[in-house]
């Protein structure tokens, strides 16, 4: 994470909410992510480590270095792997657009969750592809809010999620980044760029996404900005809590809630 | 399909993008249908036959009954359906809303890119349960055009969508119904409803769906409506076509195009 004008804020409710998505999502995004033993890898804008402790154990042999430039985040996410019995996991204190590493010195970049808060997320690829070596794998995951859409449709509820677009695009970044994977790494200079959707469908059927991802994910994350917007003029209250009030109602029996994330993975080539 | 007011014409060029699309879709949306030997199978609303060759060639042993409300369609259906070699297939002029069949005369009802056109999808569903023998499963495939987004972001190309959505409204249907399936499937009494998603990711890396997809199905679907939404005055000649440059500029390297199909199964339980 770059800045303190991080959208989702720094808040521990706003810790909650990643570390719930986390626990929701973590099949879905991570079940095809599996390093070898011994291999090193970089995870880019770590935060409070949401996805760290689900890496550091899904490959157990390999060994992980993750960066963050806000130390409190670092100090959470290291305190959160300890808890978790992860030991293969190194922090250190570092901006992706300064990093302190040798050229190829990783055999993976794995970066979640961040490009959308960078305003050029393009450089940022660049700077990391610099410390992976030729014939090493990036991995990029990111949400797209347009992505969101619902039943029953709620004019008030798209204008709440539009807040939350707006004031990342005003504090620089990017919440609809999430499509933009696939030309982002090819115009780094990555090759053999997959990008694959990751379809977050929920109806009543699936009690446990209804609450873990419409409620606890994706509501949550509205409501983190609920202030700023009215702060900032975006909404009224009035029209926020409405915005609020109508994807609730999406988690009743008849409710449906779509989400897309998109995780792109690339190989650094020969070719510089 | 309903009525003379079918949104998409019913014109050869119209013909020709519902065969590129089945041809372009199939394994996405089909390649879980496979209906067992000797079961009988309703094929509700068939239109001129774009899924029913793939059906009754999955299906080999299983016989299909396919109706539609439109003589037209119906005569071509037939001859594609003959062209092909599928023997597999009778044909029958009928109205969802006023099937001749018996109770619980089907094994199977299969209903593909048809509740989007009718006024009371609900009521639809309902009707074609009758049919259906307990214990029998109905399957449901729709789009949903709000699940369209793309890279470079055109607003153009978004108000030419919204064209479509609006004329697809004004002629009694849903262009949005996708999302629907499930509470739509319960609604109607149907149990064990289980809707997934069938997201259709295209970025350069997949040339023979931006072609396939992107340009010959979605782009062709809006182009198709052109001349009805100028006349009702929805947009301008310049407008509605910088909305087809812009879905266009999706086809080029750095272009991405996402679009979501939904697909429903369920079984008609014992209880009514």
């Amino acid at each position: 994470m770059l800045t303190q004008d991080y959208v989702h804020g720094y808040h521990s409710r706003e810790n909650q909410r990643l570390q719930d998505q986390a626990g929701t999502l973590v099949e879905l995004l991570h079940a095809d992510t599996i390093y070898s033993a011994g291999s090193l890898v970089l995870e880019a804008g770590c935060g409070i480590g949401a996805q760290t402790v689900t890496l550091a154990q899904r490959s157990p042999k390999a060994r992980f270095i993750s960066i963050d430039v806000s130390a409190e985040s670092l100090a959470q996410a290291k305190e959160r792997t300890r808890r978790a019995g992860a030991s293969n996991v190194e922090f250190h204190q570092a901006d992706i657009f300064a990093l302190p590493h040798d050229d190829e010195s990783f055999d993976h970049v794995f970066v979640c969750f961040v490009l959308e808060h960078l305003s050029r997320p393009a450089e940022a690829l660049v700077r990391l592809r610099r410390v992976l070596r030729t014939g090493g794998t990036i991995t990029v995951i990111e949400g797209d809010h347009r992505s969101a859409y619902f039943h029953p449709e709620s004019s008030a509820a798209e204008a709440a999620i539009r807040c939350l677009v707006e004031l990342q695009e005003r504090a620089g970044g990017n919440a609809l980044i999430g499509r933009q994977i696939y030309p982002l790494l090819k115009a780094a200079g990555f090759d053999n760029v997959q990008v694959t959707p990751r379809f977050v469908y929920v109806d009543a059927s699936r009690p446990e996404l209804v609450d873990g991802f419409t409620r606890k994910t994706f509501t949550a994350m509205v409501a983190n900005v609920r202030e700023a917007a009215i702060a900032q003029n975006l909404l009224s209250k009035d029209e926020f809590d409405a915005g609020l009030k109508g994807l609730e109602r999406t988690t009743q029996p008849d409710g449906v809630f779509c989400y897309t994330f998109f995780k792109g993975i690339a190989i650094k080539g020969g070719a510089t």
